[in-house]
């Protein structure tokens, strides 16, 4: 099953605020539902909103509309969320075939979507093959937020390089962090580990830094949702502070992300808009409230790790050291 | 309102389990009251727990039985959690009248009462004389998990701390951790910031180190459960991240706690019990579950700053600098 799909005349994707509980498929119809589903996070994970975005610009181009309202519904797309580059760049993508009619740009959001899966599978094969140089033998992982088949297409950045090591037998245990606000880790990572077979533990995300320091953890492995040009990465909120327990810890930290997003235009990570979601996320769960009545928080969505203690980005094409000084550009 | 006191023939205590929602006090009459109130974190925070055992003593004492059996009792109440020293200090301290019979066992563990709540005001005009020393002006402050008069019998810690600096206006804005799993930051910290008018934000735990990497926290300000010989600080998990993020911003890591949180018998960090809790803290959010059916987690309750990532640890006599060298003992 994939995360999202054309299904003929409209997009489907499994509705990722009901999992586990529930694998329910939303059927996106026109660019408000895709913006819609982007914004609440039913559809989430860069490559995956990338991909939301490309579609949204053929559900436009199909409405038959001029070139000119298909590229400001296009605008719309691009700014449903601001610190995936990955966004932007399919969105754009898909719009440069905007004056060659609707067939033209819905191949070319299709093509993006093709692209997405061979991408990951090229990436997780390079990943798994980075892993093994860096480490000797089965691997304790320790990683955040999710970035599996539920962020992706199929198969997954991080996740998925877990997922070609798995299968190789190279795979010890898995450390996930929960990863508040959301819980992506607790409801999608668990949930897709599970269904691998790959053995893990969850752990609050105030326990990954002292996991690594006890000497529980080979390798960090994490996604992005932007890396600039000179290998600062935005990612999930939760994990500059893995970066830093990595590197007093001396274990590698991995990103693994495909080249879309890379951003070579940014020049560093104090160039990257830092999404300010509701607070209202912090002071509950699952209509729980945890908070006091009244009490306010802040909540920013990504944090940025900078290049320095980035052991290597592993792309679908190629492995960055930042660490060492090497550029994405 | 003291968060737990003695009663004429029993012991009172807040049952913070229940915090925000509803201030109820619990009446403990026996030791397995008292234990369970320990273990369920219904008492909670290192000094308090250590009153709530010294009082438990004075329970046993009362029944009238042999003074081998309040020793038995004294050993189960010390084991009720292992990580916080203050527990078994407070038990030893109180069970060393035992032999001179009920009443003063009872003098004693109210004088370890009394003596905690001088120690926490001492604590926290010495702490904002140490916080006035190394930040210049009103201080945007950093803390984690609840530290307040709630985790004593009055006043606080690192709370204490900012309390006594608020008095001053010297109080800009605290971030404070929403510590997860059992929420203490949201759910008591919130609390106790909003009643004291201090203006604050809560953030998730991967948070905290992104914030004091952006420049927005002058010093992080922590309490401990127990410090070793070293200056080696075992605290609430989720505390060693942010004294990484200190360290690399180049801002102050402040662990404040009276001196019967020092623990001269212990060499260093690597000699502390970290109590594991129950899977299910992690699994659950308020009640809700978050994980699916089947996920395993991890829940070590407490993590360790090495010494040399601590600025200073102020207690209610002294300053001690473990970053530079200085020991506790």
């Amino acid at each position: 099953m994939r995360t999202i799909d054309w299904a003929g005349d409209h997009v489907v994707a499994v509705d990722q605020t009901l999992l586990p509980g529930e694998v329910r498929m939303l059927a996106l119809c026109d660019v408000d539902a895709v913006i819609d589903a982007i914004g609440r996070l039913a559809v989430r994970g860069a490559p995956a909103i990338g991909v939301a975005g490309g579609l949204g610009v053929a559900l436009a181009a199909r409405t038959g509309r001029d070139p000119e309202w298909v590229r400001s519904e296009a605008a719309r797309l691009r700014a449903a969320r601001p610190t995936a580059v990955n966004l932007a760049w399919a969105v754009d993508r898909v719009l440069a075939h905007v004056d060659e009619g609707a067939e033209a740009v819905l191949d070319a959001a299709v093509a993006l979507l093709e692209a997405d899966i061979s991408a990951n599978r090229a990436l997780g094969a390079r990943g798994a093959a980075l892993v093994r140089e860096l480490v000797a033998g089965p691997v304790a992982v320790h990683t955040h937020c999710n970035t599996g088949a539920l962020a992706c297409v199929e198969w997954g950045t991080a996740l998925g390089v877990v997922r070609s090591l798995h299968q190789e037998g190279l795979v010890r245990l898995v450390f996930a962090d929960e990863t508040r606000p959301l819980l992506q880790g607790a409801r999608l990572t668990a949930f897709e580990l599970g269904e691998m077979g790959v053995p893990y533990r969850l752990v609050v995300d105030g326990a990954g830094p002292s996991v690594i320091a006890r000497g529980l953890v080979d390798i960090v492995l994490v996604g992005a949702d932007r890396v600039a040009a000179n290998g600062d990465v935005a990612n999930k909120i939760g994990t500059y502070p893995l970066a830093l327990a990595a590197a007093r810890a001396g274990i590698p930290f991995i990103v693994a992300a495909p080249e879309s997003t890379l951003d070579r235009a940014t020049p560093d990570g104090a160039h990257i808009t830092i999404e300010e979601r509701d607070p209202g996320e912090v002071l509950a769960f699952g209509g729980v409230r945890s908070a006091p009545v009244g009490a306010l928080a802040y909540n920013p969505a990504f944090d940025i790790t900078p290049a320095d203690l980035v052991t290597a980005v592993v792309t679908d094409t190629r492995v960055i050291r930042p660490a060492r000084g090497e550029r994405v550009a």
